[in-house]
């Protein structure tokens, strides 16, 4: 048991509102995904989540991870952990039925890693980077490849890796030097190191599958000499059982700020006469494949820095209803618990709309995903794609740099008690610090955005945009409680089409000054997208309560959330597209 | 040796131009105070800092301090260092000269501070309290015990310590239940827990003398009924030595995110029949003095603040022109040091711009306080006094958050290698996130500054800061380079000045939207008072380049951040005034 409270109802009308959940599950390959199959699934990973997954947080992070001649060791409990994971089917939900997987959709399997991440975000990082390995196998390996491969690690019996950086080359992949020899077998021999490699060696499953980026002998230089490998720990042997064991080693792991208890792995490949390997799919498609999966890990990633700020939002709010301090300014009652205080008020509100609005905009891309996986027609598969690539960015750098800011405040809230560890608070923060790193940072979330996402269809797809965001726009003009946030919404609109218009006017023939508004730019299609999609829960909320629903928290709120964001955040598009677009002359002009 | 660079220069200037140090060195009592003394004192102070201080935070971080029942030890090699700062005469550097003190200005020890804060947080917030202490006791204490405490404590043979925090008695002091029982012989038998005591035990002095808020027995309920004592961990004995171990221990240290090296300690008084102190001053007006020193502790937490913005700046300059990665977005030059990629740019300037901006504030108010202390004129002390109480909040506040958000964007110039401790970026995030909790919130100085500083006299010191922000506008308008960031500060101050009028024409009747709106009006007052501070700073390096000076960072570097500045900071007040004036109407409005 823990104080973790699954946030079930928000989540799920979210699914539903934005994810359009009913509408998933009227895809071919989704038909089981029915409403009573979503919260049976919610429910299930709830009581994982809070049972299981939470109160094993605090442990991991005290004692983390411990490096042996033999191998890593994780904290207590997380083995027996594990097997519970595996048991309950949890590392399959996403996964091909055709390799044992449950096939749901991403709208559903959203939540569930949500609920992971809130209740043990070190722990979940694990299983989600398993999930990736298996996405990137799935679409780019052979198929024996994939018999051999997916179905123990969709049960999770066995778990997998991503091996891309290297000293000399983390967002530069062209950098990277890591060689693969090939074998008269047909097979290659690998030798390099990779660092930061998460959960690249520990005790949890019977096997590791290394999916490596290396170079062949006679492979052009930079990102187009780039091949991926498959290298397991164990060699699987003729009964598809872990056979021989690999020359690949775990030299050392990191001492980290936060998620201790993920080991984040130094990893020595060949150097007992090299590591045995098999290509991936295609020679020098390597970096291709990778990004096949980009979208997802940095979905996922994302996801990750909305489950951080609810923890937080919730540990923060517990505890200003618990102290009691100082005097109702109001009332002027005495010792009131620090939760009547306005400014208190102010940060826990905050951050609820924070939380609300990245999980909007992750679980709308969810649905989006969904789409351009199963929908029937082909051109409808291609605009739900486009339109799920451009605002991935956003999902990543918004989702974790609000987790930085949003666990941040939580902190705030316990005053002298959040910089103690005991209170939970800290290790959140700490634990946030990683999410705009990894996986690409922000400043690289915000070159995707505009140099790859904008520039390929010039500005079409945010075009399209634009337009939903007009028409929930006059939709909020309609409604008296409402219509301020409208204006608002439209003002933050011609705010960041202007910032647009800018970039791309400058993106071929001036790239120093956009790079340099990069990520103000992205900071900016956040801000207007969450607001986007915080005015359609707000008018959502006015049509379930017109149904008859009396849930305060459901319809009331989040009205509330939007008109604040409307208040706090969408006044903010006027100075940060005037940021954009002065460029760099601040640092030319004299 | 270390790898701190003092910035001696840009502290120079900003002593110079912004705290006036040759017009403070004019005034009574600071004759000594010449520019060739500003230099050496500087020029020493950086030595001990770079040389003494900073090699020892990282290990202070590491092995932190331990309890044991004998008492508290502090991390390895900082008795010494301890001594060496004594001996340098550090400790006293601002106290009474009849005292033993050197009785430098502030806008001098302010500079010594902060360098000796950047070098190693956790040590100098020791020195920092028993400055404190010596405060309260110079202004508050009968002469015996100035005679008895104050010259050991100057000296640093000595440390002092402030008690006010109890468990259920945080920011509301009204809560306080420590008592001081009257005894035949004038002194108190003291009964009670304090915890958060920084300092509160340890090894480096021979005697530790704490001041302690607690509550006489027929002292009113509330704030109105706290009195202040001083009771030392050794009673003096008729030759001034420490004597009989009075009943006072450390139960426990606390287990916290940051500041290992500083024991934040639970102290117990009376367990064994009382621990003796001595009233300072008149009975129940301990609150008062406190206040009396509160705000030189409060200025000093924001040059803290300064102090980890500084060095992280540095360590992340360090770390940028020395990783190589990427390719030149604009000369296409392959594997450049990532300080050539644009928005390592922008993290860096956008660095720098923030620092230099608390730290002017800072530096500015430390010439008021001097001023407060030693202009001839009654009215003139008046005056300074009041500018600085109103700018205190923004020093605490300002420079606080900025630290928080400028070492988290130096863990991010890091990448991947800020998340890893043994970089040393994370350990200064970790520190800085207490300096926005303790002497006072950002919650606690939004109050402060709308609730007791603008309403004591409506506003009228808050009308002189406009009038000289406005005449530094005129002088911006009139030099071409500068002419865009005057209009940038002349909007910015019309968006403080319509929130204030705001804020002022509803403090009396709408308590509750003004405090909600508190913490925003203080962040703009800060963006404001900042912007113009820079824009002061820029005009002087057009004077002294104008004068022959040819360093690029005292003259154009000024120019380009005080643009900056403009385009990133001052261009967020017109949204931050929005969201000001819509007070609380997003929790109450359908």
């Amino acid at each position: 048991m823990s104080d973790f409270q699954p946030p079930l109802r928000a989540m799920r009308l979210l699914m539903d509102e934005l994810g359009e959940l009913p509408a998933i599950a009227g895809l071919p390959g989704f038909e089981e995904a029915t409403p009573e199959l979503a919260d049976a699934v919610l429910e299930e990973a709830a009581r994982f989540a809070g049972d299981i997954l939470a109160p094993l947080n605090a442990v991991g992070d005290r004692v983390g991870c411990r490096w042996r001649p033999e191998g890593v060791a994780t904290p207590p409990g997380w083995d027996e952990a594990y097997r519970h994971f595996c048991a309950g089917g949890w590392n399959g939900i996403s996964a091909d039925p055709a390799y044992g997987g449950q096939g749901l959709p991403c709208v559903l399997s959203v939540a569930v890693r949500e609920l992971f991440a809130s209740a043990n975000l070190a722990f979940s990082i694990g299983p989600l980077l398993t999930a990736g390995a298996i996405e990137a196998l799935r679409h780019c390996a052979s198929d024996s490849l994939r018999q051999r491969y997916l179905p123990k690690m969709i049960d999770g019996s066995w778990s997998g890796t991503m091996n891309l950086t290297e000293p000399q080359a983390g967002s530069d992949l062209a950098q990277l030097r890591t060689r693969a020899e090939p074998q008269a077998d047909g097979r290659f021999r690998i030798f390099g190191q990779k660092i930061f490699i998460s959960y690249g060696e520990h005790e949890l499953t019977e096997n590791i599958i290394h999916l490596v980026l290396a170079r062949l002998p006679d492979a052009p230089p930079g990102v187009r000499g780039i091949s991926l490998f498959v290298v397991p720990k164990f060699l699987p042997d003729a009964n598809g059982q872990p056979g021989e064991r690999n020359d690949v080693v775990c030299s050392a792991i990191e001492h980290k700020l936060g998620i201790h208890g993920s080991p984040t792995c130094v990893m020595v490949y060949g150097e007992n006469g090299g590591a045995i390997g098999e290509l991936v799919g295609e020679a020098n498609r390597g970096l291709e494949y990778m990004f096949v999966m980009m979208n997802e890990a940095r979905h996922g990633v994302g996801v990750q820095g909305v489950a951080l700020g609810e923890r937080a939002l919730q540990l923060a709010t517990a505890y200003a209803a618990e102290r009691r301090q100082g005097r109702d300014a109001v009332s002027g009652e005495a010792l009131v618990s620090i939760d009547h205080h306005p400014d208190v008020q102010r940060m826990l509100r905050g951050m609820q709309m924070r939380v609300e609005a990245t999980r909007a905009l992750a679980y709308y891309t969810a649905g989006l995903l969904d789409r351009a996986h199963a929908e029937p027609e082909e051109a409808a598969r291609q605009a739900a794609l486009y339109m799920a690539e451009l605002l991935m960015p956003l999902v990543k750098a918004g989702g974790t740099e609000m987790a930085v800011e949003v666990t941040s405040t939580g902190i705030q809230v316990h005053g002298g008690m959040g910089f103690i560890e005991e209170t939970g608070a800290a290790r959140l923060w700490r634990d946030a610090r990683i999410t705009p790193i990894y996986e690409g940072t922000t400043g690289i979330q915000a070159n995707d955005l505009i140099f790859r996402k904008l520039l390929r269809d010039k500005g079409a797809t945010a075009e399209r945009l634009f337009a939903d965001i007009a028409a929930t726009r006059a939709e909020l003009a309609a409604d008296a409680g409402l219509a301020a946030l409208g204006e608002q919404l439209q003002a933050a609109l011609a705010h960041w089409q202007a910032a647009t218009a800018w970039v791309l006017a400058r993106i071929k023939t001036a790239p120093g000054p956009v790079l340099f508004a990069a990520v103000p730019y992205l900071e900016l299609s956040g801000l207007v997208t969450g607001g986007w999609l915080l005015g359609r829960l707000a008018l959502a909320s006015r049509r379930l309560q017109a149904a008859g629903c009396t849930d305060t928290d459901l319809c009331t709120t989040r009205r509330t959330l939007a008109r604040l964001y409307g208040d706090t955040c969408l006044s903010r598009t006027g100075g940060l597209a005037a940021t954009v677009m002065a460029g760099d002359s601040a640092l030319t002009a004299d």
